[in-house]
């Protein structure tokens, strides 16, 4: 099961770079710009979960494994899309998956240094929003994170509540994280297939 | 006096996230968004402080009533604003006494510390504004602080300036403390009634 | 050699308060919005270094020297541009030497705790290139990095390689780390005199 789950966060590590790579490669960044902002994508969320929980040293010094994945991936992906247009839908369900990953293995994290519920969920879902945060606003984007349909950190909120809810109800982690990982999938999914979205709130300016 | 603290903490996160709620809700997120955006505005200043210092747990670890109010903080903000406008002026207040409190209670964490003056300065005015430079990036705007006229950070500064004055006065803490909220409080309720201004720093550009 | 390093700390520092100063400037703030800035550009590399590592007290706590040298730099540059124009070239070559200093001394600090190549060169360019970031962000601009043609990130990059390669090969880490400075300012010199580039990554847009 461990290895399981570090090939999963190294997958989920990929998937990031790769979306952060070709975000960059929207921005017309030089192709050293591109490894960064993939790397930063990929190794975002994990660095602000060990930062904020005071882990150290936090998961990429201990293991640099997941920079050289990071890297390998980015320098991958300026490969492929040199010779063909990049597989959108393709990276869109990787893009998902890696939401997923992120968050319960954020979530799960949290849990094991006896954090109450309310914060595994929250670290959870910074776990695995935070990369992309970190990717927009390094590429001189407004943030995707809560934009108008997108159900990004929503997905992400409501996989870790699913999660620890499984839990309370007796399954065992490793089922009741799945559940959570395909709740989170399955929700983003819905939101890019069938533009399934929440109400918006919206305040008319008085202005 | 650490009761009257502690209300005075859960009081400012609470006017942070109402202020945080507004803001995301006039950039039409959905409402499981408006929550979070709401959520990192109240607690980011706090965050940062706590992790700049290396206090750990950070304190809604350490408590997460802070996330619990600032949740229902947020949702009542959604209620109310669904039946009538929002109190602008009403926020406006309640954000300067947020920015007040936090920004104190940031110099004292950091004071006992038995950091140098400066280092509490600088430390109160980064957990008073904080929060709202997070609230205004996650919600894709330009950070308001230090923007014209608004004397936002400056108020922190200077209130911060005064409270570490008062001590070295000889005042005790607490009242050296409500001295520094007051001045804060003052300085921001000034800039937004009569529209007082610091003078503005401009470089001409020369291409 | 201790000295120096200490001096040229205290010099990048003071380099970098400037260069947040005429950016600062160049958005209209109040004066203590850009001593604010100011500041956050001239210590936001260490910070986010020391943070990363988990080394608490973080460098301006343990020595508030570099909080005055970055607020005295700032004050002069709010002086000194009251005059007259702030000399462009003189700022873009100090610029380029705070990087060079900041990544140099970051790379070196990792290093002393033994951690990975990949890590001391990406925790370098983090240090050498986050106050300028930071800068940006708070400015309300989007962030310099990486952008089209600048070799800002890029050149702190390849400056911790070098560094680190000429320790590999036997040379003594202060010369590897002159030879590192050394080639991240000429990178970013030949950057801004003759226009060298990276080749640009671009993907075009699909819809």
């Amino acid at each position: 099961l461990d290895r399981l789950l570090y090939a999963l966060s190294l997958l989920g590590v990929i998937v990031s770079a790769c979306s952060g790579a070709l975000t960059a490669g929207r921005r017309k960044l030089d192709w050293l710009g591109v490894l960064a902002i993939a790397t930063a994508t990929a190794i975002g969320g994990g660095t602000l979960r060990d930062v904020l929980l005071g882990r150290y040293p936090i998961f990429w010094i201990r293991d640099p494994n997941y920079i050289v994945a990071s890297l390998a991936a980015a320098v991958g992906t300026l490969l492929v899309t040199r010779f063909g247009k990049p597989p959108r839908m393709a990276l869109l369900i990787a893009d998902a998956l890696g939401l997923a990953f992120f968050t319960i293995s954020g979530a799960q994290v949290t849990e094991s240094l006896h954090s109450p519920a309310l914060v595994v969920v929250l670290m959870g879902a910074i776990t695995g929003a935070a990369g992309g945060v970190l990717r927009d606003v390094l590429s001189g984007e407004t943030p995707l994170l809560f934009r108008e349909g997108e159900l990004y950190g929503t997905a992400a909120i409501a996989g870790a509540g699913i999660y620890l809810l499984a839990e309370q109800l007796g399954w065992p982690t490793s089922r009741a994280g799945l559940l959570g990982m395909a709740a989170i999938a399955i929700i983003r999914f819905a939101a890019i297939l069938w533009r399934i979205r929440l109400p918006i709130f919206h305040i008319a300016d008085e202005d």
